[in-house]
């Protein structure tokens, strides 16, 4: 596009001196990835909307020595899903997993009205607190479930919207699937987190049984396209960003 | 080269942060320009050899979060005169200013065993300091003198090696000369330190006069260069670094 920017890794030694090397070195902006996006927060001049709910950031942009963090995660898989034509108000939902991927839909998925959100995960800790989280700002009906062969069962047969936030099936183990396929039946809409590869044994098996899908390469693509907006104020060449994904894969 | 580099404009808001944030951020080395080329040291973890001594580095290198201070100008310099075939040792030379680049050359002088050194300076209080840390490491007989045209006109006339290191004749006032072209007799060396225009008046002058002549993109590139090699480990395209600068020339 023409424009003086340049996207380069940092192996991060000393998270404060970090962040405090963004504003002296007049850094523009970072993506900011695990282990980093909560702790990073206590550096921030302020904190957006839905990633101060979450409760992790993302993305850091610099204005005027002024550091603001975002959760272009969250705006990823909401833009994914609007993209579908799926609509999320009302919706009896189901996340497979508690981690960050997981805190991050559970947020959109409240934030967008949804009837019923149910959690499933083998993460007992983790997975009360992100329900204890979730309800301090929603008052949807929200489940957190431990992950058992039936809990699977029963929440599957019930969720009309499903969402895979667990690595199963994550290259190179691409035949794994988180739950048993046979549970899948027609008309759900199957989200996979997972990008690797862009359509999981998960989301293959959903669209053999008749359900929608949407490829973790959506929210991938929809996160780095609003990242791209922040740091530049430019509308990203999401055709590129989509080319460039497939070449590496 | 295909190597995993990329070199980037950094606009530092605050000095020590930003020594911290290369540390912090893990970035392999950076060059340092004007105004923070002496003021950085403190920061620094080492300053090599000469650097040490002029008391300015252009290069910091960061190796396993130890940063190591160097001043390549100093290399580029003598470099520049190796490359053109001057033995500076016995020699009677002239330096023209007392600046950061004329502070670089004199030390360079000084470490190659120079017979006479005379620094002419409009700047008293800058030329009294720059001869003082000079004497500090050096026994070489050192003149810091007074500029006048009478003295302008002695110590051209008994300089073998003059260099410029004044900005006078930089783009975009290409038609000044720092001193009188008449004063210029064959046979001398005449280094000047800038590099836009690559053939300064100066140098074009002193040519027609029978004069050897080394242009100030040679310590250009070789300070360059040599910031490569710090940075990467590998030698230089310098070829290339010619080529680049010609076209932006």
């Amino acid at each position: 596009m023409n424009i003086p920017f340049v996207y380069v890794a940092f192996d991060v030694v000393d998270l404060k001196n970090a962040v405090n090397g963004i504003r002296a070195l007049g850094i523009r902006g970072v993506s900011v990835t695990i282990p980093h996006k909560t702790s990073v927060i206590k550096y921030l001049d302020r904190v957006e909307g839905i990633a101060k709910k979450i409760g992790a950031v993302n993305t850091i942009v610099n204005e005027n020595n002024i550091l603001t963090g975002y959760n272009t995660d969250a705006t990823g898989i909401s833009t994914a899903f609007r993209e579908a034509g799926v609509k999320l108000r009302g919706k009896n939902c189901l996340i497979l997993g508690s981690g960050g991927a997981a805190r991050a839909a559970a947020f959109v998925l409240c934030e967008a009205g949804v009837g019923h959100l149910e959690i499933l995960s083998i993460e007992n800790a983790q997975l009360k607190s992100l329900v204890k989280d979730l309800k301090k700002h929603y008052n949807t009906r929200i489940t957190g479930t431990r992950w058992t062969d039936e809990s699977v069962r029963n929440a599957v047969a019930s969720g009309e919207i499903i969402i895979n936030a667990t690595p199963v099936g994550m290259w190179p183990k691409t035949d794994d699937c988180p739950i048993n396929p046979d549970l899948l039946t027609r008309g759900k809409m199957v989200f996979d987190v997972i990008y690797t590869p862009p359509i999981t044994r998960l989301l293959a098996e959903a669209k053999k049984r008749g359900s929608g899908i949407i490829s973790g390469v959506e929210m991938f693509v929809h996160q780095a396209a609003e990242q791209f907006r922040l740091f530049t104020g430019l509308d990203a060449p999401v055709k590129i960003i989509r080319k460039a994904l497939k070449y590496k894969q």
